[in-house]
């Protein structure tokens, strides 16, 4: 192998044989692969030729891929156990510690190992040099190969494919001699913002920071730092509410500005990048075009959210409902779990609350506003895709519901005689997959589901359960609700039971502005991969701000089957500087817009 | 109308016009039901004429049904309120002592009874003499009132038909001046017995008697008091298990006996006859015996079970099982909730643990078992009928469950990339209801469902539930349990999630001895009634004694549409009444067996 970085170029250039040759080593003792992506090129970007890569290993089907899993060594002689967990090379078990085992920890590999192979009949796969490339622990690795024997059997075949997908990428990384350097900057930032929590948290380790509390003002504190000191922003101020509002100017200061950002408060144990990334991935372009002395012909304004998630005081979006004068003085009176007012809480904070309706923007200073954002959802991780660009964020209505029937005696109660309040909640949600899945983008959800002091012997008299709709578009959420309720009061009819249901929460959609829509698609594409649109099922700061400009986002792959609002909630250094180049270009696109 | 009292033979004779007007205002305004009874003649007891005139109400459809309710007075006007609640006359609301209701009381009714107008369109009735015909309190009819409100429409409905039916029941008792004296007997026992309670429940006038507290050895202290001084049994002994045993010999003291009982313990906020109406019948029965100075050719025992409900220690049947030999001597370590072991327990309460094992029986001195058990099922009273015997004791099988999917984000996981646990056991519960429905006699129910920590926007990873069969035969058990594991595979194949299922109780059927069955047939029939034979969908002492010598059983109904294990637990001192003519015809039968 050559000692030389590859380049695309040269693999273009190649001759099939060349180009396996030049892959080898690339994936464990399967070179066709190499060989079915040499009929691929050419590529335009190694971005691009990790995925098509993937896309060959997606399109060989079950057997070459259970063919490919398998061709990575087992954990099975003792000797390879301390030495060795999967096909990485030695180089790369030792960036992951795993040469220095306890012998307790030894034996639990041992038997993780047995229990996974008897389990899924194939060897547990995993990426030890992490998301980061710079190793897991031995406990990380532990912790996960004990989580990933709990999976389904499919979900974890595709999960170790994803796992020899991203050794590969940092094998290709390695022979191009690229690094992701952005990327790693902004996963270094998320990594130090997360070691500010809240008490009761930090100690067991969790991510908690929600409004005003120490570890939220020094999150504010130090992406304030970040910026000024890290990015070259000419501003950067903590506003009347706690956002963290940085501006880079244009050439022209009076210009209008680019708006951007997300929240970089957190849910409850949550994770790590949800809204953080948002705010750092402008903050890494800002400070690289400082760095190149570089003024675009528009001012970037990039703003940290003081408060999105709603924890500490029902008051979700406040921080963007601010920019968009929808702060209620209401919400200053509310009070937290330990009886401290809001109002109290910015003055101990020292925010001036009388300057809080100031903070609302004039859409005519802006350009629009953009977000990225984690996608905090499956689809990009099982399409094998770093980014994806949203069409609309869902519109959504939430209920809290409860069925009363008549409880009755298991045994002596006929099946005729019954008024199952379970059986009607049951046939409530089954019906709610049915109708949300006959129609694209719209999903419904049962997630509360509960028979209060259930007994075995006993048929059931209460059911309580809550439903959840989201659809692109208000007009599909709300037709969906409405069949949901016609069949839900059939269902009540002929079961004999009735049924309260409240609602708690009703939002509008909020489609993508299509000019915007088209520049993150074009920045996508930039990047050599392909473009992938999809919906937000979840609420973000875009949603505000689409009331009063236009809007679009960005999302990036989620590690972990996209899992948010979890401790397992991750992202790629590599999925990072994707988005980063992805922002940088658009500003690139408006550069042009603004010249042309 | 005459006072002298009614005679059956009397109605028989009438012509259709005197029919009518001798059961005048029987039924409110509704000369109706008489007219079409009178076709119905010859009746052989004033029950079987109770039964005909319930027969023509329900043969007669919805309106007439809904007119006859209507045809009692609304508490409409303030003057109304506080003397009449239903039609019954002056004489009935005093003896409900309604007259004295406070201005708080007042209101409450008022507002009560517009909420029930408003919801059902028909006037509340409630037959306010109650189940012993001496009166309801006015916080019984209040609370009474409430909970009815909260009823489905159709079943409020025959609920007030059952009250209507049972207005007219106390009526025509005081028509023919006859009182159930007997069942009065029986009934007033269980209420002075209900008196003791455990400590915790007694202070909330909840019944509780757990086996050897103080409050269930006072209630083997009075039942053995009661057998000896009310009863005239020639033997009373509480035994080593602490059984109330009471023998009535007969006249041949060597002669095989007639065993009987049920027990006396009850599980947590119990009902009053779950039981204790099984030893209290037989009681009234030897009672008459005793005081006509009768013997019959075979003695009688009667046992009041210590323990069958397996609340203090899991030692379920302990009563019972002692009569067969089945004292497990490892229950003796057994704890209870505050540290006590059973041994030490039985030693506080003085029981000779040494002379458990000589408490077995010798079949071959028994004719058989015979048990009185209030039918904890909702047939009878949708049937109208007092009383059913029992074909079979179902065989029963229990599980717990846990079905694991992915916890996803309710928003952002499109609904075929779900794995949702909840749908998987909803899938389920309705795969059981149809299975078990769709053969006679078997039930299945999933009374524990719940998805652990439930939210409203994460679709569920997790679901827990249980899984409870029952059959008249184990064959007819074990098919469908079969099928419903059959089916429960392929959901968790389909949906791609795991499903963890344990059994925690398996019980075997106990049909009916035929001959005995028989022999409860006529004593129904004996009453004037039709028959009608069910299967008991609960566990019994019974089936201890199945394993013995044969056995049948005969069923009570039950207010409150059978409601059992709860306060409302209730049956009517007529229908008592029945129960204990019933076991006396049986002895009657017996009789003539042994006189042939």
């Amino acid at each position: 192998m050559s000692t030389m970085p590859l380049t695309i170029e040269q693999l273009n250039a190649a001759t099939p044989a060349e180009f396996v040759a030049l892959l080898d080593g690339t994936y464990e003792h399967s070179p066709w692969i190499a060989e079915r992506a040499a009929a691929l090129r050419p590529f335009t970007s190694l971005a691009g030729l990790k995925h098509a890569l993937v896309t060959v290993v997606r399109d060989a089907g079950l057997e070459p891929q259970l063919a490919l899993i398998r061709a990575h060594p087992e954990l099975a002689g003792k000797a390879m156990v301390s030495k060795t967990l999967t096909a990485e090379s030695t180089n790369e078990q030792g960036k992951a510690g795993l040469t220095d085992c306890t012998p307790e920890e030894f034996a639990r590999l041992q038997q993780l190992n047995a229990d996974y192979n008897a389990k899924f009949g194939f060897p547990f796969i995993l990426a030890v040099r992490g998301p980061r490339g710079l190793g897991l622990g031995r406990h990380e690795i532990i912790a996960t190969f004990a989580r990933r024997l709990g999976n389904p059997v499919d979900f974890e075949r595709e999960e170790c494919l994803r796992n020899i997908h991203r050794i590969a990428e940092i094998r290709l990384n390695d022979k191009f001699g690229v690094s992701p350097d952005l990327g790693n900057r902004v996963w270094d930032w998320a990594e130090r913002l997360a070691q500010h929590s809240d008490p009761g948290y930090a100690e067991r380790g969790e991510l908690t920071v929600t409004y005003l509390t120490d570890a939220h003002r020094a999150c504010a504190q130090r992406l304030s730092h970040w910026m000024k000191a890290d990015c070259g922003f000419d501003e950067v101020e903590i506003d009347a509410v706690g956002n963290v509002v940085g501006v880079y100017h244009g050439s022209d200061r009076a210009a209008p500005r680019l708006l951007t950002g997300s929240h970089y408060d957190t849910v409850r144990n949550g994770g790590k990048y949800d809204g953080r990334l948002g705010i750092l991935v402008p903050m890494a372009v800002v400070a690289e075009l400082h760095r190149a002395g570089r003024r675009l012909p528009f001012g970037i304004e990039v703003v940290g959210f003081a408060e999105e998630e709603g924890q500490r005081y029902k008051a979700t979006f406040l921080g963007s409902g601010a920019l968009v004068g929808q702060f209620d003085p209401a919400w200053l009176d509310q009070v937290d779990a330990d009886g401290v007012t809001m109002r109290a809480a910015m003055q101990h904070a020292g925010l001036c609350i009388d300057d809080i309706p100031a903070l609302a923007r004039d859409p005519a200073k802006y350009l629009g506003f953009v977000e990225v954002h984690i996608e905090q959802g499956p689809v990009l991780a099982e399409l094998d895709l770093p980014l994806g660009v949203v069409t609309s964020i869902n519109g959504s209505v939430r209920f809290v519901g409860e069925i009363s029937g008549m409880a009755s005696h298991a045994g002596t109660t006929p099946m005729g005689r019954r008024r199952d309040a379970a059986l009607a909640v049951a046939e409530l949600a089954l019906f709610v997959e049915r109708r949300a899945a006959s129609v694209p983008h719209v999903v419904g959800t049962v997630g509360i589901l509960e028979v209060p002091n259930g007994s075995i012997n006993v048929v059931p008299g209460r059911c309580r359960f809550s439903l959840d709709i989201r659809a692109t578009t208000d007009a599909a959420r709300d037709a969906c609700l409405h069949d949901v309720r016609t069949e839900l009061a059939a269902i009540c009819q002929r079961r004999g039971v009735s049924v309260t249901l409240d609602e708690t929460m009703r939002a509008s959609a909020a489609p993508s502005d299509p000019a915007w829509q088209t520049r993150w698609e074009r920045a996508v594409a930039a990047t050599g991969l392909p473009v992938h649109r999809l919906p937000s099922g979840a609420g973000h700061d875009a949603m505000k701000l689409h009331e009063v400009m236009p809007q679009a986002m960005l999302f990036v792959r989620g590690l972990n089957a996209g899992i948010s609002h979890n401790p397992l909630e991750s992202t790629t250094n590599d999925d990072t500087e994707l988005a980063v180049r992805a922002f940088a270009d658009l500003l690139e696109q408006l550069n042009r817009e603004h010249s042309a």
